[in-house]
């Protein structure tokens, strides 16, 4: 039988808290493979792990089971969920973070995770990736029937994430930054089509960031400029990203995620 | 045959000193599965590594080989172990790191490590991980009778390790800061069962903290009180937590492993 | 079939970078073993990276597959190339950093990696570890001839790292600092031989480091000496190394890699 793969995210780091999690489902599934997507999620941002998912989960072979913990409401009435999609299942708290993934990939069925009977015997109150959602990927991994796990629930009923669209108006695209990676790369809500149709034969465009403007060369290369210059690049998000070649752009322009960029066209 | 699982705790980050462990114990066994508990153990901080391996071990299938690295006495006097408990083996340096899991998971033999058949030909004095302690897991893990690896040695002969109780005397209850986790969540050595019995039915507890008093509620969720505000709550470790909602509660009360903790009853 | 194994160096950190790599991977063969040296090279650190992978990539099976990304000319017109050597392969950019492993380990054949079909079918600008390197390592783990990858290229053709070797003479040996490890110990290019050779017998050596003297003992493990004192050690690496004992050599002596150090012998 082909081995079963269970990919976490979690806001934990480097911690025990990953690493028990491993354990107890390796203690549920000894054949299952598991794998980090990183563990560096900003802690508590539902916002990063929501855009980070989506950009990473379809990479995975078809019938991956994603465990996600980034889960600031644990112990309180928020729910827990398993999400069957089209190609993979998805497992989390119910707080958006799943759901840009699961409605690109195609909700077939939401369960309530309620069933005692797969999880620790011992629920605590604060780390339910150990007690609920561990064992849960372990059991379904091992092919249990996802009703039995809880209840239905439609898709009405599960909380929202949606990311903001760029606004294209007075020769102004108004977008703003949706992440800001471990190098300091800043990753905006403006995607490679509208830098396609609205900037096309630019090899400058005018920028204006956290309150200042600056006039930057699109490259196709980070060292295309030189050493501690700006630069804008279509990047591995197929997004438009402002990066500093070899240094930290987000320190370089003072800026935060959620921050307006303006693009003169 | 089913795969056979080593999982290793080491302070020594993500660096490329894992990586080589990872190598030597695949090199003797490639059917071994390697699962990382965490590498982020405070350098050379023998308790914490204990405390942490205590918390985590017994979520691990049986039979799991532990490889502990933290071994601030590497290439001096000090033995290296290995420990065949009732359902888990332990290996690592004779420093107390082992102590507490392997007395509650029950002791059956202890060896001394010294066949250098199987250690890498060439010791160096820096990094037993390396050179003993990931290649004695590997053959272990193939099956190698442990009484191969060295002379046995009574419990009494090797380093202890033992954690502060509470004491309770005068309406308070005396404890201390074990361990202070990597979001500055602050874990004390009062176990759930004393909160239960002595603080019932009480909604906020006074706390004495770094020579501070503070009056602090006992929630189920960390989101019970708002974002930036401590609280007690009983953790994962099933023990009594002084923590933040979304915050560093080691910051906020300046404390560090070891400090006191005062209830008032 | 034995399981094949992948190791990973990058600079990525705890990073989706990484996680989306080993998707890609399993996504091409579920069947491989993913193992991670570390990815915590310092950032665009090609000598490093080439540092930590000559003394990394001996410890692995037979026919382990490397795939290295330290990459700082991602989308320049730099090569990709694989590397078949006697007992490995290795795959990564085309800027040195391969270079040292390979020459030691023994090359047999170069290819540039340009066949379309075992990359990604978009290649983005900025992340050739996703669209290039992983996916080419997960069709060799299948057993792809190398030769379909590209066309060969000669020993000539690629780019070369080499590391200083120290100077003896006037009775000093002057070397350099090839490496700061993450706990700040200093690793020079003076190899266990060399002080063997000129300085047997000697309890204490003196040593000019940023151009200051100092006199060290040479000792045979970390807690030789005090809690927060300086010591000479042959490290596992094989060299000399300036350490302190649980304290970071690096800090205490304000270097940097590649600072001079002379010995008087």
């Amino acid at each position: 039988m082909k081995r079963r793969i269970i990919a976490l995210l979690t806001d934990f780091g480097d911690t025990h808290y990953v690493g028990i999690m491993r354990g107890v489902i390796l203690s549920i599934n000894p054949n299952v493979v598991i794998v980090d997507i990183t563990h560096n999620i900003r802690r508590h941002n539902i916002v990063e792990g929501a855009f980070i998912l989506l950009n990473t989960y379809k990479y995975f072979p078809a019938k991956t089971i994603f465990v996600i913990v980034i889960d600031p409401g644990v112990g309180s009435s928020r729910k827990a969920i398993i999400v069957k999609c089209k190609r993979y299942i998805f497992i989390g708290p119910d707080n958006g973070v799943l759901y840009p993934s699961i409605i690109e990939d195609g909700v077939e069925d939401i369960y309530m995770i309620t069933n005692r009977k797969y999880m620790l015997e011992n629920i605590s109150q604060t780390f339910h990736g150990r007690d609920i959602f561990a064992p849960i990927a372990g059991y379904v991994s091992r092919g249990i029937k996802l009703s039995e796990i809880g209840s239905k629930l439609n898709l009405s009923e599960i909380a929202k994430i949606t990311f903001n669209k760029p606004i294209i108006r007075d020769k102004k695209i108004i977008g703003e930054i949706l992440y800001i990676d471990g190098f300091g790369n800043i990753v905006t809500n403006i995607d490679a089509n509208i830098i396609k149709k609205l900037c096309v034969g630019k090899h400058r465009i005018s920028l204006e960031i956290a309150e200042h403007k600056y006039m930057l060369p699109l490259v196709k290369s980070y060292s295309d400029v030189d050493r501690g210059k700006p630069l804008l690049i279509i990047d591995s998000f197929n997004m438009l990203e402002i990066a500093i070649n070899g240094g930290d752009a987000s320190k370089y322009f003072s800026t935060k995620n959620g921050d307006k960029i303006i693009i003169e066209i």
